[in-house]
């Protein structure tokens, strides 16, 4: 069985000009690699902060590169360049407000600002996308909010199975029985 | 004064087709049978997870059958054939996004996947169309999350007037005042 | 450098028709007098609950009047007559869904029925709109729960710096780094 392909996908003006560094795709990746035990690997795309070019960086991932699983870091905000969540939402064939929700709330108990953040999750056919910011520590933060959830959803969506480290994150998965 | 019909939707392909024994409707009807004291009963509709199916037996319970309180159970998950939140979109005037907000947030409390739910309420006319999941013991946590502002929600669209028990849930009327 | 000026708009068929005293105007004026430092005025409009004639409002204080802060009383519950998110959702170009999450979070903490709350918050050009309830206590309990990320909010968009007394409110600007 070949290595499980994960989508990051960084949107940022600076670093996509090379004027800055980008911090949230390493702090994605380092995330990935202390919670997975499935052997993944990383399908890395830097983007302006462009709607259409965003959009098309998620298409590609999800149709192309077959990722279960795509993490967006940046453009969350409500500044005007800020569409990362625009973007997502053109693509995505439905979205998840829990997601959404469980990331501010979490985020809230580290910086009021957290209320500002737009960050959404939705499927596209077989793979999950989940918009985090561009803050390392607040990367950090929201996926600790949302992961032992995301196993079981892209199970639901017919995605690559994908096992966590127990001792990092306990995903859950209900018992198979449904009404 | 008549009994007060209440619309309790079971939406589920495998009940629908008669190979499972549905668990959601029963859980309902235990539910209401404790919390409330108006004098009420059921009308129990079965639909296969089918978006038109599930709007029209919505449409049915609203116009046809004037529920002022309609629960559907099962649907609202991510998987291609939960197709209950969109169906409620469909034939809602509008959505009042506190329920799926509530509901997940103690949701979250038992089970981490409660942030896979797409869960939401809307009204229709003079009813109220609340989505629930279809487990029996999730389908408590949300009404208990929720109930209390139920019978008020049902006095401002104009429905028939719900009294609970107040040792079971305490619902919420405020002073009639308002800016 | 001259007043800043916030807009306050009224959504009420009863305070229009001068049959009731509005005590939403006046409430939100005592908690910007409180919480403000940076000189401002306030800009208020009194409209009946009229889906077009609100949006119309906010566009005039966002246009005309440039207020960078836009607060809107009444109209948010779930009553045929409630009107103002969806005359706001006309107007704003994007929405903040956080801010409708944390203010019926911290509302339900005093009454069940936040949860039928529609409140929510979105930007239009360099204005900030906050849909707020009606009932003075109510106003305050949603602005403690997210004004300390109000001023940062505002310079992200390009509008006017606003600053807060910390013994009442301690606005949040996160040092500039961005991914």
């Amino acid at each position: 069985m070949s290595d499980v392909p994960i989508g990051i996908l960084v949107c940022s003006d600076r670093a996509a000009d090379g004027i800055y560094e980008d911090r949230g795709g390493p702090a994605i990746k380092a995330y990935l690699g202390a919670v997975l035990v499935t052997v993944w690997r990383p399908v890395l795309i830097l983007v302006r902060d462009d709607r259409a070019k965003i959009a098309n960086a998620i298409l590609r991932l999800a149709d192309d590169e077959r990722c279960p699983l795509i993490l967006t870091t940046g453009g969350t905000g409500p500044a005007p360049r800020d569409v990362t969540p625009e973007a997502t939402t053109d693509v995505c064939d439905r979205l998840l407000p829990g997601f959404g929700e469980a990331m501010r709330t979490a985020s809230l108990a580290d910086v009021p600002t957290a209320t500002l953040s737009r960050q959404l999750a939705g499927t596209l056919g077989r793979s999950l996308v989940i918009n985090l910011p561009g803050k390392p520590s607040a990367i950090k933060t929201c996926l600790d909010a949302v992961f032992a959830a995301v196993p079981h959803c892209i199970d639901l969506i017919g995605g690559s199975r994908l096992d966590t480290n127990p001792a990092i994150c306990r995903a859950f998965r209900p018992a198979p029985e449904r009404t």
